[in-house]
């Protein structure tokens, strides 16, 4: 069991990684005396899956448990959806000390802090992310929320969990495009500050897509570490540095967007966007050809997709144009690149990235026409 | 125009305490550098009141004004309220760079700073009261919600303003009624602080009651000092400090709470709560006779009550009984003298007050029936 800390004065907190170890996790909770009632919000699949293991680890050390399900669906990082649980959870409360366990993916994780962050102005929750997408990002520095019709993260907070618990274990029930999913991030963090571990995807790419142990646990750890450490650096995302994260995101979120977030998964576009991203940093000469190939090359090893399928350009442009409407968080990265000050995070080798401004729109045009694929 | 500062390391603030300063505030503002765009949560009649003159202060200093207007109720303090202002903001947003001012009592000071703390994961906002309440209590510390059907409060955070903006001028639209409610919470910060206070409060309360200047310049600022020392060293209400503001507010919800929160003000519920905490203070042989009487008096002298009319000590306790299903955050107090370890705060002198535990049912049954007034 490996364990890395986020340094964030009184809301620090570590990030524990390891294999097999859920039954470790009653008693890990136990020492971090948070509360004696857990909530556990999941999914019935996830619950199927692994509630009893759960459940046994937490009732061995004296945990009263309760489970609150909501469907396996995007949709359900909604307001109805976060009013629903809070309701039921009152009417459970009672004069119990109650935390939050958010199981599962990034969805679950959204949802669960988000409400944690406003029951009772604020009550303590874990992360036990089951996606490797949750346990490399999405469930790491305290970014919770809840989609809602005016725009995606358009209601959310800071509010950081008491603790991330990975167990690699658990990502064995992904099926291979939610494992993609999450490679793209773990991608994203080579290119942004760790040549060391884009170079171990390359190398090991086959083991990581057959789900072994020992590649999950280092792409894991590797990724943790570098997220923590932005985090520690920016919580609020004020200081720019957090914005590095986004390398791919301006162009994937557009992507996702003009595709109404249903054709293709967040890892997926974010991996379109990440080529789009190193392709302009190249014809900006910030990034060697040869660097740009590797990168590519790397994605399209691991199966994402470098191209972009059923989507025109304009169709991209006008999904921007539409959302100016919708200024969720997200939605103003989309604007970035039309807007009158556009921001890129580029490349400028493996390892290394930079935000850049006002890149020219004839040239993220020019790109982005670039990856079209007619079928 | 005096100014005291709230501690709080990056998110300490000023408390701004003047008369007739409203014009000053855009220059104030112009100073925080929180934004551009002023939102301005009010209702009607503040905005037909003051909404000139506030306007003219934010636009001369280039500020962009827009208002949002909701009832003046305290049903406004809503899940639904919440949201349609969120959406109403989040179609107007676009890419400015909004901070909220919440305008007006405690209801909307809640709602208000509620929303901001939720809007894109938290924007700026700023407290701006009208009653003597919010400029001396509910203002001041960041404690902001909304009440649900299943628990006031029971939807909120700990969200700190920019800064706290008291023109004592504002007080003069206010009906005696509504100057009385906040005089409870002043009176209740000399009895636990600040015997100074509460004997400025016993010599002057006829210039108070009459609005006079310098009274209401004195009993703010002494009342807003106190709190911003006690939120200082309790800021999420976790050490115990901030718990000694709960004087008179055991009793004082169970007394809400069985008259659904319609037949007297939250002022007013207070003022008998806090004269049944005196007297059990008194049984107890923790405050003298004499003492006691001087509190009896004193909010006697400024026309609050002392008696519980309308009300049966059984739907008192009915009231809580009903509760135990609703659990906001204020409800566990309406539990705490029927539970098992009842907890109240206590005078122990004029100044002075403290926390304790387990105090006899019978003893507080005792106090509330002597307090009941047939009608």
């Amino acid at each position: 069991m490996r364990k890395l800390t986020v340094n964030l004065g009184r809301r620090s907190y570590d990030i524990v990684i390891g294999y097999k170890v859920l039954p470790e996790f009653g008693r890990l909770l136990r020492k971090l005396k948070i509360g004696s009632d857990a909530v556990v919000v999941t999914n019935p699949y996830i619950r199927k899956l692994y509630g009893d293991r759960l459940e046994n680890s937490l009732k061995e050390e004296g945990f009263s448990v309760r489970f609150e399900e909501v469907p396996d669906s995007k949709t359900s990082k909604s307001d109805k959806m976060c009013l629903n649980l809070i309701k039921r959870i009152a009417l459970y409360d009672e004069q119990r000390t109650l935390f939050i366990i958010a199981f599962g993916g990034g969805v679950i994780g959204d949802l669960a802090g988000f409400l944690a962050s406003i029951y009772k102005r604020g009550i303590p929750y874990v992360q036990l992310p089951t996606t490797l997408l949750a346990q490399v990002d999405s469930g790491i520095g305290g970014k919770v929320g809840i989609d809602w019709t005016y725009g995606k993260n358009l209601i959310g907070a800071f509010y950081q969990p008491k603790v991330v618990f990975s167990d690699i274990s658990l990502l064995k029930s992904l099926n291979l495009r939610q494992l993609r999913s999450g490679l793209a991030e773990v991608i994203k963090y080579g290119i942004i500050q760790d040549e060391g571990l884009f170079r171990y995807i390359e190398k090991r790419y086959l083991g990581i897509l057959k789900l072994n142990e020992n590649d999950l646990l280092h792409i894991v750890l590797a990724s943790s570490k570098i997220k923590a450490h932005i985090v520690q650096k920016d919580e609020r995302d004020t200081e720019g540095k957090r914005m590095l994260l986004n390398l791919g995101h301006t162009i994937g979120h557009a992507i996702e967007a003009a595709t109404k977030y249903t054709l293709y998964s967040h890892g997926e576009a974010i991996a379109i966007g990440t080529v789009c991203a190193a392709q302009i940093a190249k014809i900006l000469r910030l990034l060697s050809p040869d660097s740009f190939q590797r990168i590519e090359n790397l994605i399209l090893k691991v199966g994402l997709p470098v191209k972009i399928q059923n989507v025109k350009l304009t169709e991209i442009l006008k999904a921007q144009l539409h959302d100016k409407k919708f200024i969720g968080r997200k939605n103003r990265f989309v604007l970035q690149f039309i807007g009158r000050k556009n921001r890129f995070v580029l490349p400028v080798g493996i390892g290394k990235a930079e935000v850049r401004e006002n890149v020219p729109l004839e040239m993220v045009k020019k790109v982005i026409k670039s990856r079209l694929e007619c079928t």
